[in-house]
C-alpha cells in the first residue's frame, strides 16, 4: 500500500483533515478541512502534503509512487463534486493553487490563481459568468502568475506590456480596458512567453496543475525561504503542502466581494469583528492597495445576510480555535465562502487584553494566557509610538510612511523600541541645559560614553552613528527606558559633531531642528511626528502576575540610581541584581583623577578619602529607595583610564595649542598628564587591570567602599528601614582573589557594626564574568570564606568564552549571522553550547560546595526571553534585568517554568 | 610512651638515623646519621626531629610532652660519650647547633656554633687548647652570634665594637688582637647583650642549649624562610630539625684545617676530588672569603693522611648515595671529621657528564640519569654566558662583580638565560645594517614589535625597556636563540630612543658603546665582558636522546623561517608545530597595506594577487627545510592594524608636519590613512577582527594562503622530495568557522592537485585559543567536516580563560604573585586548575568523536617543563616550542613519562 499523500476537503462528509493535522497539511490546508468539517462554506479542494513535498525534494524532483494516480483521483472527484471540468469548454473548474507550511511563512512561497484556464476554458468561463471582460482579464491574470510563479519568467515582462497598452487607449485602470483588447494583449503574452521559455503557454490544464504542484514544492528552497526559516529559527525539513482549491471570485459584479476579518480588534483587543473588504474584486485587489477598502461594519447593510453568517462563523471559529481569528472571505454572487483562517496577530496590547478576555469567558486557562503573550508583546506595549493613526486614520501605515518620505533620513538599528521626538542636540550638557527648560531633546551623538550620561537622562531619546544593539548608548537607554537609535552610519545618516549637523537622504539638520526617532524600526524623521505614550495596561499587569505564581525564577533589577530603582520596583522587581559604583566615580572626576594621579600612597588615600562620604551618601539613597529589598552592590569594576582622557584627544589638545603658538613649556602640565595617561593605557583594557584587581592592587578602594556601603547601611538601618545590602566583587577569576577582597569586605563589616553600635546582616558574592571563575566555582564557593552568591556577568563571559570584543565584534558578528556561523548575536542571546555549558557547570558544582549558593544572571541577557529560559532551566535563582525590561522578564520567567514542566 | 623526639649519632653503634629518614631528620640530620652508621668521622651528636618543630610551631612555642627530658638525656649520653660536660671549667663540652629542613634552603635559617661557652668554660676551653687567645675568640664569636640568631641583636653592634678596638690597636687582621684585649672586648659585648636585651648573657649552657633549639625553630617561620618556599614551591609544613654537634676546631694550629671538596668537578663533572680548604681556621672563614682557599690538591702533600682518607670516603659517599657528592670537612690537630655531606650542585654540563658517566660505572640506570639532569641543567648548557673566570680565574663572581660596580648599570627581568655584547643600537634597521658589517650589536628599545624582527636577528642581544618574560622581545629571543633582558625600567635602567641613550645607575651609555647583557641574572653593564660560547655536550646529547626513549610526547618546533627550521631540527625537534604566516607579511608590508586599505573588493584581489607568489616561495623554502617531517602552517592570525600605523603614531606625524607650517591640504593623505586606521582601530584586538574572523570576512586570503601552500607544496614534491602539510585554521570558536575555512582549503587542495596532476596528502586542523572551542571540541572535531589536529594555543588561551591580556598583565601578576594569589606567572606555566581543566576537557571529549584526533600545545608554554608535566598527563601527542627550548622540552618529555609511570 502507497502512502496517503492527497487529502480532500469537499463538505462535511468528504473531509480528510482537521486543524491538529498541521505538520501534514500544513497551517492553511489544516484549518481549510477543519473549517469544511465544521460545515463552513469552503470552496471544495483537496490538500497534496508535505511529506510528498519532501520526497519530492528528496529525490531529485521526483514524486512518490502513488502521488500521481492520487492527484488524478482527487481531481476527478473533485471536478464530479463540483459538476465541472478542468478546461472545459462550456463550465470550467478552475483552481487556486497555494502553498501553506506548518509554521507560516508569509510571501515567502507561490500561490497561482485562476489555474486550469486555456484559450478553450476561457470560453466557458466567460460562458458561465456571461462576462466576457472578466474571463479575459482572469486567463491574462493567470498566465502571467504562472509565467512567474511556475516557471520563472518575471512578471513585469508582462506588466510593461499591459501599460504600453494603457498608454496606447489612453486608460487610468485596468477594468477599462475593453474585453477585446484583452484578447489582443493574451496574444501578446503568449509572444512574450514562448520568447522566454521556447515553448507555448500551456494549454494542457492537468499539466499545468502538475506544474504548478511542482513549483509550489520547489518554492521550499528559495534563497528567500531558507533566509527566512534561518532568521525566524523555523527547521529546514518541514516541507510545504499544496493547498488545490476550487476558485471563487468576489469581482462578479456588485453582489460580490472579498475582504479580510479579525474576530476581535487586533489593535487594541475589543471583542467585536474587525475588518475590511471591497465589492466587487479579488482577493490581491485589497493587498494591492489601489482601491481604498470600506469598513466591515458596511457590509452589514450592504450585505446582512454574508454578515451575520460571518458573524456567526467568526464565533465558532473562536470557539474551536480558542483564540482570534483572522479570516479571508469572499463574496460570489452573495454566497459567503471562508478561503482561510488562522490564528490572527495582533498588537501587545490587544494581545493581553484577548488573553485575559479569553480567561474571564472561560475559554482559555490562566497558564494557557500566560503562553499566548509574547515577550515582543510586552515590549510593545511598554514603549512610546509613533502614532501614525493621528497622521492619517484611514491610510494604512506604509502609505503614510510614503507621504512623509521627504522627512526621512534614513535608518539604524533599533536599539530601544519607542519612538520619542525633541530638538536634535550634539553634546550631553547642552542637552541637559535645554532639557532643563522643559525642552524635548534629542542627543544626537556619533557614539556615547559614560560621561554622556547626564545628557541622556535628560534626553528623550539618543541617536548615535557608531556602535550596535549592545554599545554603551543601547544598553543605557533599554536601562533608563529611552528610544535609542544606534549605528545610523549603517543606513547612510551621518552625524557630524564638529559642525553639529546630521545629515542623511539629502536632509541636513541643524542643531535645534526637531526630529523624530521611531525606535520600533530605526527610522529617524525630520520634524516632530505624533507619538503615544507608553503605559502598560492593566491586563498586561494581571497576566505577569499570573506568570509571576508560575515562575521559579524570580526577576531583579540592574539599576545604579534611586530614581531607577523605583521604577523596577513599580514594575515589579524584588530586588537590585547590579547596582554599578563606578556611576559615582563619573560623577566626581576631579577627585577620582586625583586619586589616579597620586604619586605616593599616602596623597592616593587622601583623594579616596574624599570620595567615601559622596559613595555613602550614594548608597543611602539606594537603601531608602530599595524599601528593604536586597541590593546588590558591585564594586568598581572598569580600567582607570575610562576615568582620564584618552592619549588621542590629549595629543590633539596639546598640539592645537601648539599650532595656536603655546610653547611646550607652557603647556608643561598637559605634557605630564599624556606621560601618566600613557603609562595607564592598555593594549586590551577588557582584559587589564579592572574589576577586583583593582580592588587587590589598590586595596584602599575597596576599603573606601566597604566602609560607604556599611556606613550608609547602619545609618538607614538606624532610621527604623530594613536593609539588605550584598557586596559583589567583580571580575574573580581564582578562589584566592575573592578571599582577598573578602577579608577586606569583612573587616570593615566587623569595624563598623563596632563603631556604630549597630547589628546587621550582609552578604559577600562575586561575578562570574572570567571563563576560569566558572570553572572553579566548587572552590570559589567553598568554606566559610567562599562566595554567598554569584551573577553570570554574561556580558563579559561571551567577550572572554567566545573572545569576542563586544566593541569591536560589530565587524564581524554580522557576517557572521548572514554565514550561518552563529545562529544568534551572543550578545543579545545567551550561547548556549559555549557559554552555557559553563553555566551549567558552574551552578551544578558551586552548590555541591554550597548548598545555599544563590545564583543569578546580571547582564544584558537578563532581559532577553531565550536566555532566561536557559537560566530557568539550568536553576538560577534570579535574572536581572535593567528596569524597563523587568515585565519582558517576568513573562519570560513564567513561560520558562510553564514550557519546562 | 611519648613520641621519639631526639635521635643519636655517637659512632657506629650508637646511631639513630639514616639517609632514608630526611623527613624526620632533615636533610643535614639524616646524612650526618648516615655517615656515622657507615664508620665515617662524624663529630658525635643529636638531632631534634622535624616533628618536635611543628608541634612547636603549632603550640604557641610549646615543647612536646616528653621532649625536654629527651634532649636532657641525649645531652648526658653525648657529656658521657665524649667524656667532657656542658658549661665545664676544665674541659668542656662545646656544640654546633644547626636547622636542617628536608629540603636545603641554603642560608634561610640559623645556625649557632661554640654553644656551651661561658665565663667558667672559656676557660676550660683555654685550659684544654692550651690556646687562650684561641678561647676568648670562640667566646666572642659565640656571644654575638647568639644574640644575633637567638636575640635578634644585630650583631653589626658587636662587629663595630671589634673595628673599633682593632683602630685602637692599630690591628688588621683579627687573629693578631691579643687575648687580654680579646677578654675585655668580651666584658663590652655583655654590656651591649644587656643594653638590648635588659639582661644578662646567659652563664647557664643547658638554657643556651635550650634558647638556641627554640631559635632555629623558630627560624622555620621568619619572612624571607617563607618567601623563599613560597618561590621555591617547598611545602609550609614540613619543619626543620635540629642538629646538635660536638664543635670541631679546624682553627687549632697548623695541623688544623677546614675545607669543602666535591667528589667530581662541578663545573665540568670531571672525575677527580675537587675543592678548597684553609688551613687553621674555622669554617665560617671560608664563607667570609677573607683569606684565600687551597686548592685540595695541596692537601695531598701538606696532610697525606686526611687527604687520603678523605679520597677513600669520597669513594664510600659515592658508592652509597650514586651521586657527586658536597662535602664540608675539619682536621682538628691532624684528624679528620666529616661535617656534612649532600648531593652537590653543579653546572648543567656537569649535570650531564656525571650522570652519563654514573650510568657508564654501572651506579645508576639510564632513568636515573634522565631524572638527575634538570631542565635548566639543558637551559645552562645551552647558551652562552659571562666568562668570569677570564675576568679573574682565582676570585668568587660576588667578588669579580664587586669590582666591576662601576659598570653596572642595573637589571631587567632576565628572558633568555644567554650572555651577549655588542654596540649598543636603538633601532632596528640600524642595527641590521651594523651588523651586515660584521659588527656586534645589541638592539636597544623601549619594546619590540614585529616590525623590529630583521634587527633582533642581526643583533647578539635584545634589551627593552617595558613588557616582561612573555612579551614580544622575550618570546622571540628566546625563539631565535637570543640573549634578551627585558622590563628594564623595574631596575631604574632607562632607554631613552629619542636621545638613543640608556642610562643607568649614573652611567650613560651612548648609541655605538659597548655593552653587554648577562641573561642569566638580567644584569647590564658597560663594556665588553668575555662570554662563553653555546655547545650541547655530547653527554647531554646522549642523555636526550635517552629521553626520548622513555617520552610520549614528541617534540616538535615552532619556527617560521628555513634556518629555524634547520636549528630546531639539528635540536632534534620531529616535526614543526607552528608556522607563523605573518612574518612574511610584515616582510611586504606596502603590499599588506595595499590590501588593507583596498576601496573594492577588485583593488583588494589584486594586492591578494601579489601576496601569493611571495608566500609560495616562503612555503617552498619551509618545505624543503622540513625534510618532509610535517609543518604545521597557521593561517594569518594578527588583527590588521598591526600592518598599519598607530593612530597615535599617524597623528604625532601630521601635527609635526602641521607644526613645520604644512597645510591640511597638503597633508590630505596622510589625513586619510589617518581616518583609515580609526575606521580599523579596536578597543580590544586581542578580542577583534584576528585569526579565522579575518579568513571567513576576507575569504580571498584563506584562498590565496591555501593556493600558496599547496603550490609550494606540489612543487616540492614533485622535485622527489616528501612533503607533509598540516593546515592549521587560528582562532575557531564555532565548528561552523572551521568548516567555513575548511571547505576553502578543501577546495583549494583538489584545484592544485588537478591544475597540478600531482596527489599530496594534507591535513587541516585549528588552534584551541578561544575557550569556547575547548568547551565545544567533540563539535569541532566531529565528522568529515571536522579538524584532523588540534594545538593548544595556550598564550591565548589563558590570556581569555583567566581574562588576563599579556601586554597588560604585568601590571598586576607580580603583585598577585606576591600575594600569593596565583602560584606561577600563567604565561609561563600552565593553570592547571582552571585552564588545563578545559584542556583536558577537550583532549578528552575531542578524541570521542575522533579517536585518531592528533593533540598537541604550542603556546610557549610547549617549552616549559612543568606544562609539558601537564600535557604529558592529559594524554597530548606533541608539544611545540621554539628551537632553542627542544632539548629542554625533550628531557622535560622523558621526566614526565618516567615521573607519571
Amino acid at each position: 500500500m502507497t502512502e496517503k499523500y492527497v487529502y480532500k476537503f469537499f463538505n462535511k462528509e468528504i473531509c480528510e483533515g482537521s486543524a491538529d493535522m498541521k505538520n501534514l497539511l500544513g497551517g492553511k490546508g489544516a484549518n481549510l478541512a477543519e473549517m469544511t468539517s465544521l460545515g463552513l462554506p469552503v470552496p471544495p479542494g483537496f490538500v497534496v502534503s508535505t511529506q510528498a513535498c519532501l520526497h519530492f525534494l528528496a529525490n531529485n524532483e521526483a514524486y512518490p509512487a502513488g502521488l500521481e494516480e492520487a492527484i488524478d483521483e482527487a481531481l476527478v472527484a473533485l471536478e464530479n463534486h463540483m459538476g465541472k471540468k478542468l478546461g472545459d469548454n462550456e463550465d470550467p473548474l478552475l483552481v487556486s493553487v497555494r502553498s501553506g507550511a506548518r509554521i507560516s511563512m508569509p510571501g515567502m512561497m507561490d500561490t497561482v490563481l485562476n489555474l486550469g484556464l486555456n484559450d478553450v476554458s476561457v470560453e466557458g468561463l466567460a460562458n458561465i459568468s456571461n462576462d466576457l471582460r472578466f474571463a479575459y482579464d482572469s486567463y491574462r491574470r493567470f498566465m502571467y502568475m504562472y509565467a512567474d510563479v511556475v516557471k520563472g519568467v518575471s512578471k513585469e515582462y508582462f506588466e510593461k506590456e499591459l501599460e504600453k497598452l494603457k498608454h496606447e487607449l489612453g486608460i487610468e485602470n485596468d477594468t477599462d480596458i475593453p474585453a477585446s483588447e484583452l484578447k489582443n494583449l493574451i496574444q501578446k503574452y503568449k509572444v512574450i512567453y514562448k520568447e522566454h521559455l521556447g515553448e507555448d503557454f500551456p494549454q494542457d490544464s492537468r499539466k499545468q496543475l502538475d506544474d504548478a504542484i511542482r513549483a509550489v514544492f520547489r518554492s521550499w528552497n528559495t534563497r528567500r525561504a531558507i533566509d527566512y526559516r534561518n532568521h525566524q529559527g523555523i527547521p529546514h525539513d518541514l516541507g510545504t503542502a499544496v493547498n488545490v482549491m476550487t476558485m471563487i471570485y468576489g469581482n462578479l459584479g456588485e453582489t460580490s466581494a472579498t475582504g479580510v476579518a479579525f474576530t476581535r480588534n487586533p489593535s487594541d483587543g475589543e471583542k467585536k469583528l474587525y475588518g475590511e473588504y471591497l465589492v466587487n474584486a479579488q482577493g490581491e485587489d485589497v493587498v494591492a492597495g489601489i482601491r481604498t477598502p470600506i469598513p466591515i461594519e458596511e457590509l452589514k447593510i450592504a450585505m446582512p445576510e454574508s454578515y451575520n453568517q460571518l458573524l456567526e462563523i467568526s464565533e465558532l471559529l473562536e470557539e474551536r480555535y480558542r483564540d482570534m481569528q483572522d479570516m479571508e472571505f469572499t463574496i460570489q454572487q452573495g454566497k459567503l465562502y471562508m478561503l482561510q483562517t488562522r490564528n490572527g496577530k495582533r498588537t501587545g496590547i490587544a494581545a493581553s487584553q484577548i488573553a485575559y478576555d479569553l480567561v474571564n469567558e472561560g475559554r482559555i486557562s490562566k497558564e494557557e494566557a500566560i503562553l499566548r503573550i509574547s515577550p515582543s508583546d510586552v515590549e510593545n506595549a511598554l514603549f512610546p509610538s509613533v502614532d501614525w493613526g493621528k497622521i492619517d486614520p484611514n491610510a494604512p501605515v506604509k502609505q503614510i510612511k510614503e507621504s512623509i518620505a521627504n522627512q526621512y533620513l534614513g535608518s539604524g538599528l533599533a536599539a530601544g523600541a519607542a519612538a520619542a521626538t525633541g530638538l536634535a542636540i550634539f553634546d550631553a550638557d547642552r542637552a541637559k541645559e535645554i532639557a532643563d527648560k522643559h525642552q524635548d531633546v534629542i542627543l544626537v551623538r556619533v557614539e556615547t560614553n559614560p560621561s554622556d550620561f547626564h545628557g541622556m537622562v535628560a534626553a528623550n531619546g539618543i541617536l548615535t552613528m557608531k556602535g550596535g544593539l549592545t554599545s554603551h548608548a543601547a544598553i543605557v537607554a533599554r536601562q533608563i527606558g529611552k528610544a535609542c537609535i544606534v549605528g545610523s552610519e549603517r543606513g547612510n545618516v551621518e552625524i557630524d559633531e564638529e559642525n553639529r549637523e546630521l545629515r542623511g537622504n539629502s536632509i541636513t539638520i541643524k542643531e535645534g531642528d526637531w526630529i523624530t526617532i521611531d525606535g520600533t524600526d530605526g527610522s529617524i524623521y525630520r520634524g516632530e511626528l505624533p507619538t503615544t505614550p507608553a503605559e502598560l495596561p492593566t491586563e498586561m499587569t494581571k497576566i505577569l502576575e499570573w506568570a509571576d505564581e508560575f515562575a521559579k525564577l524570580r526577576v531583579i533589577a540592574n539599576a545604579d540610581k534611586p530614581d531607577q530603582f523605583r521604577t523596577a520596583i513599580n514594575f515589579g522587581a524584588q530586588g537590585i541584581g547590579l547596582t554599578r559604583t563606578e556611576h559615582m566615580f563619573f560623577d566626581n572626576l576631579d577627585i577620582v583623577q586625583e586619586m589616579i594621579l597620586a604619586r605616593t600612597e599616602a596623597e592616593r588615600q587622601i583623594a579616596v578619602d574624599k570620595l567615601e562620604p559622596l559613595q555613602q551618601k550614594d548608597f543611602e539613597g539606594l537603601f531608602e529607595a530599595a524599601e528593604g529589598k536586597p541590593i546588590t552592590i558591585r564594586l568598581i569594576d572598569p580600567p582607570l583610564h575610562e576615568f582620564l582622557p584618552s592619549e588621542v584627544e590629549l595629543l590633539k589638545e596639546i598640539y592645537e595649542a601648539r599650532l595656536e603658538g603655546k610653547t611646550e613649556v607652557e603647556l608643561k602640565e598637559q605634557y605630564e598628564l599624556l606621560e601618566q595617561v600613557k603609562l595607564i593605557k592598555e593594549q586590551n583594557p577588557m582584559l587589564g587591570l579592572r574589576g577586583c584587581r583593582l580592588g587587590i592592587t589598590m586595596p584602599m578602594v575597596t576599603e573606601m567602599q566597604s566602609k560607604a556601603i556599611f556606613r550608609a547601611a547602619a545609618k538607614i538601618k538606624k532610621t527604623g528601614k530594613e536593609i539588605m545590602p550584598k557586596v559583589m566583587v567583580p571580575l574573580v577569576g581564582f578562589a584566592t582573589e575573592f578571599h582577598n577582597q573578602r577579608k577586606i569586605i569583612d573587616a570593615m563589616a566587623k569595624k563598623i557594626m563596632e563603631e556604630e553600635c549597630i547589628e546587621f546582616s550582609y552578604k559577600v558574592g562575586t561575578m562570574i564574568e572570567v571563563p576560569r571563575a566558572a570553572l572553579t566555582t566548587a572552590e570559589i564557593a567553598e568554606g566559610e570564606k567562599g562566595v554567598e552568591f554569584i551573577s553570570f556577568g554574561t556580558n563579559d563571559l561571551h567577550q572572554m568564552t567566545l573572545g569576542f570584543s563586544r566593541d569591536d565584534a560589530g565587524t564581524f558578528i554580522d557576517i557572521y549571522m548572514q554565514e550561518n556561523i552563529i545562529e544568534a548575536d551572543p550578545f543579545v542571546t545567551i550561547d548556549q553550547t559555549g557559554v552555557g555549558r559553563l553555566m551549567e557547570m558552574c551552578v551544578k558544582e558551586g552548590r555541591e560546595t554550597n548548598p545555599k549558593l544563590e545564583c543569578s544572571v546580571c547582564g544584558e541577557h537578563g532581559g532577553d526571553p531565550k536566555s532566561i529560559d536557559f537560566c530557568h532551566r539550568i536553576g538560577l535563582d534570579f535574572v536581572s534585568c535593567s528596569p524597563y525590561r523587568i515585565p519582558i522578564a517576568r513573562l519570560a520567567a513564567g513561560h520558562a517554568a510553564l514550557k519546562n514542566k
